[in-house]
């Protein structure tokens, strides 16, 4: 048990740390690997989930990418996602869970004036009990929607 | 000197965990006071800060909000400011820095389709050696933008 409500338990998959290794690639740029860390939280009696998230270079350990946000239950099989990036990226999710699959569709991708743009994108986790895998897609820079990371991560 | 890029000193200010006392009210709410902790922290290379925080009942301790971001430098006297909020918020602001205050408006707030209806903000973050206040007000459920929370927080 948790410290997640009753009502938000369809949430418990997710809580935990998770590392490994993933994957990116984009039409626009050179495919590359890295090492991530990813962490979903509580905070008692919140019906929601911390997200973090920290990438490294595969090769040299060099930061390269972090994000933050949070998984919110809203009703049976709907959730919700926020997510903040530094690169000037704000994301807002609606999403579904089935058979251990979270499967987020942005409502709304928002840029600061100085970010790139990225205009949709989709992140589906799979999640075990030892395995959290995830696909990220996305619309940005004149491409339609096209996967850019996968990764396989375990629990620490 | 702190693991900032040399142009991004202009950050340096905010970097720290900062504890103290917060007031929030609004046009349909009743009044009310909480404690508050916030963190900017650095990643070595990167051109901004982590932003975290998290807000507890003044009476009972009990946790209320928390939120998380990034502050980013853009350029001399320029910053930018995402945030993620749990209750399915997110922002995406510009700012200026001057004599010590970082002010951001509000470029885009989004929400999820079960969030409270925010469409604007600003956050006002008064920084010297020891104490970081800041002003933030909103532009919500029908209301003009209008103060809601105010506090002082010491550095820890």
């Amino acid at each position: 048990m948790s410290d997640l409500p009753p009502e938000s338990a369809q949430l418990e998959p997710l809580i935990g740390t998770w590392k490994g290794q993933g994957h990116g690639d984009y039409p626009t740029i050179e495919s590359f690997d890295y090492l991530e860390e990813v962490s979903f939280s509580t905070i008692p009696t919140k019906p929601f989930l911390v997200y973090t998230q920290k990438t490294r270079h595969a090769g040299t350990g060099a930061p390269l990418h972090t994000e933050a946000g949070y998984v919110r239950s809203v009703a049976p099989g709907r959730v919700e996602l926020t997510i903040a990036q530094p690169t000037g990226i704000v994301e807002v999710h609606s999403g579904t869970i089935e058979d251990g699959v979270f499967a987020f569709v942005s409502d709304r991708v928002v840029t600061t004036p100085t970010a790139v743009d990225v205009s949709a994108c989709t992140r589906t986790i799979t999640v075990t009990a030892d395995v959290l895998s995830y696909v990220f897609a996305m619309e940005a820079v004149g491409e339609p929607l096209t996967k850019h990371l996968t990764a396989r991560l375990g629990r620490v």
